[in-house]
């Protein structure tokens, strides 16, 4: 028999619109509170910090949103990406169940987040912003950036986590490759930074004293905006191109998900291809599961209280009704840090909360044993975040064989692993 | 104007046949000589080194070689790769000349040589030989080679240059990850390694003796053979996938290449997107150029003697006749270590020796800035090897643009960069 592996969509079919499926939730999420005064808050009260047009986005309803020509222009140099046929991993588990994959591996940074990285820096570039700010901790976020701004002729800083910065040197070369400037994280270049320097010269940084020196930098500097990867919701507005193309190509494979599976960190790579297909189970009648990836040291969805908390260790931003395991929670240093954050976002948690998505905590053993699996059957090495997806894919296909089901799972590969071997070789090595 | 970017072919445009040049060449190339008798040495002399089916390519005057549809299924995880106008590149140059590439970096290990990677396993495999070994400089052909290896379940052993192994850990680290053994030359595991480290403890090794490790290996190993990632035309010819991909792909965007432009090591890539453009003027009258970009540190056909010499630093192989250096000259550290290499193989020094192909030599440090330069135009950060052609591209575009000429120029992006970070900062630092 022969499969067809790969099913590719012309540059044409790169959606023209973004879903947003706050339209067809049954209960809207719960508004954002100001941490002072506990009122909702609005999309004017966000323009300080973000572009005009990303605030707006953040509290609409509007089904969709049209993708502006400048974006669909840049997504051609890697979208659409391949939906891809698993049969070298369906012969290695040999079961009966049909997966399919979204290959978003393929884009130049490696993973999903340029998809929303094109999105945020045209916005800011088209109100004239003329400087950009961001946090990144493994660096795939500050990568994607570091692509877009310099396309819209847009400055960056990108403040990384100093461990990450010591540890994983490609990253950041990446990003200067692409014309970014990148500090660690705490860093002399802000008032936090020094003051946090000034009490440890030795501190190796958290996510949370980056995401406070990017909003300083943002906030004092000139004509400047913050940008953020993952979590809320004109994030997860960008990334649904990925779930709608893989709709197309899940009708050109003549299969349609059972199942959709994807890794959870803040929720980008999950919602993207998800939401697409949850749609049809609000308005066709479509009886897909959604199941979410999390890693078992940070499992916000499974273990997380749902309830009002900051989205940043410091206690900086609006309160937001979501699972949590606390802004001041520490995860331990799994290699998945695109996974390392406690919250659950607005939209996801009131999903989960409404049982419309499912969650499953994987120890990272498991998953690394997986990534080993998918790239000696698939030849692709997976990202560590990517690997908890593949993690639950073979859970649930194993399933299917001892069961003699012939479901047909669809997963998003958010990322590949080529700028993450250190910690394979730690897996391989016994050291994890 | 809106202009396309990607030209993609579906899967059932993957070529069935790889193309032979040598059948349409005016001046066939001279025979390769036994070392100690000095006369023409024919397939089966190579039998116990290679594959026989491999062995009988190298020696084949026949035009067209079928592709064994085991081969095209392997194929399909990154084939047919996408032609891709460059149009970001060509804005940043300012040019009229019309600049596409063709996009090998899109293959899992990210480069070209899993095109005849996959097709040397399958051979061996078929064959029914159990254990595959080759050498290694940078990593790529060792990736590419443990990816396919692993698919075929032919057991690998990678002798990698130790100067590598220690300093590019990340793709030693992909090999093992695909099932691969990697040792680091000169090793313990060989008479001859043990002989070099008996004399020298510290040596960091070096390709020749990389290949002497590995053929060791495969002669006094059980149903083993050796296998080779370039500069035989056994390689070049699966290599023509690229070319003969491009050739359906540039059709469809309305242009022939004036110019065809790849990288020169030993000339797999350089070949593989040439040889199908350039048979089109040996029967069609068509005028292409076809332009190598050469290292300055290693530019065999630009300043090399054409005459009979070894493939390898020892001495064991054949006597080829080509442009070579000599097999002893050691070349700079530069970082595009793939290009590394004294001699031009057979094939192409003939067409070069006959005026139908050129090279340039270019400094590395005018290739980085060539692949800084593409990385923030494109998106795609380029290998090193990658960046001479790239330079090479930019000198012609821009002379296109100082004389007004908007001509086509095609060009073969080998491979990422994306494990070669460490040489775009010593770049950047002003260091090399």
């Amino acid at each position: 028999m022969k499969v067809t592996k790969k099913f590719t969509l012309p540059e044409s079919e790169i959606p023209t619109q973004w879903y947003n499926i706050v339209a067809d939730m049954p209960n809207k999420p719960q508004p954002l509170l100001h941490p002072g005064t506990r009122k909702p808050i609005k999309a004017e009260d966000m323009e300080g910090l973000f572009a005009k047009e990303l605030a707006k986005q953040e509290f609409s309803t509007e089904r969709w949103h049209e993708i502006p020509e400048d974006v669909r222009t840049l997504y051609k140099i890697y979208r659409p990406s391949p939906l891809v046929r698993a049969s070298g991993l369906e012969k290695a588990l040999n079961t009966p169940a049909k997966i399919y994959f979204k290959n978003e591996s393929v884009s130049p940074v490696g993973s999903h987040k340029l998809n929303t990285a094109i999105a945020q820096c045209y916005y800011n570039a088209e109100q004239g912003i003329t400087h950009l700010t961001t946090e990144t901790g493994a660096g795939q976020w500050g990568s994607a950036m570091a692509v877009a701004a310099r396309h819209f002729k847009v400055g960056l800083d990108v403040f990384m986590v100093k461990n990450s910065y010591n540890t994983k040197p490609y990253r950041k070369i990446v990003m200067r490759t692409y014309g970014a400037n990148v500090h660690a994280v705490p860093s002399p270049d802000t008032e936090y930074g020094r003051a946090v320097l000034a009490k440890d010269p030795t501190c190796l940084g958290s996510l949370g004293m980056a995401i406070s020196e990017a909003v300083e930098m943002a906030v004092h500097s000139d004509n400047a905006r913050y940008t953020l990867g993952s979590v809320l919701n004109h994030v997860l507005l960008h990334q649904t191109v990925i779930g709608l193309e893989a709709e197309k190509q899940m009708e050109m494979t003549g299969d349609y998900p059972d199942k959709v599976i994807a890794c959870f960190g803040g929720g980008s790579n999950f919602s993207g291809i998800s939401f697409p297909f949850l749609r049809h189970n609000f308005l066709d009648g479509k009886k897909t599961r959604f199941m979410a990836a999390e890693p078992a040291a940070c499992p916000k969805l499974s273990c997380g209280k749902f309830e009002y908390d900051f989205g940043d260790t410091e206690g900086l931003t609006p309160l937001i009704p979501m699972y949590t395991l606390g802004h001041d929670f520490q995860p331990a240093q799994i290699h998945a840090a695109g996974l390392r954050y406690h919250g659950g976002g607005q939209i996801v948690s009131q999903l989960k909360k409404d049982g419309l998505i499912e969650s499953y905590p994987i120890d990272q053993r498991e998953t690394f044993a997986a990534g080993i699996t998918f790239a000696q059957s698939e030849g692709i090495i997976p990202a560590p975040e990517s690997t908890h997806a593949i993690a639950l894919v073979i859970r649930e296909a194993l399933k299917d064989k001892a069961e003699g089901r012939d479901e047909t799972i669809l997963f998003n590969l958010s990322g590949h692993g080529l700028l993450d071997m250190a910690a394979y070789e730690q897996y391989m090595d016994g050291k994890l």
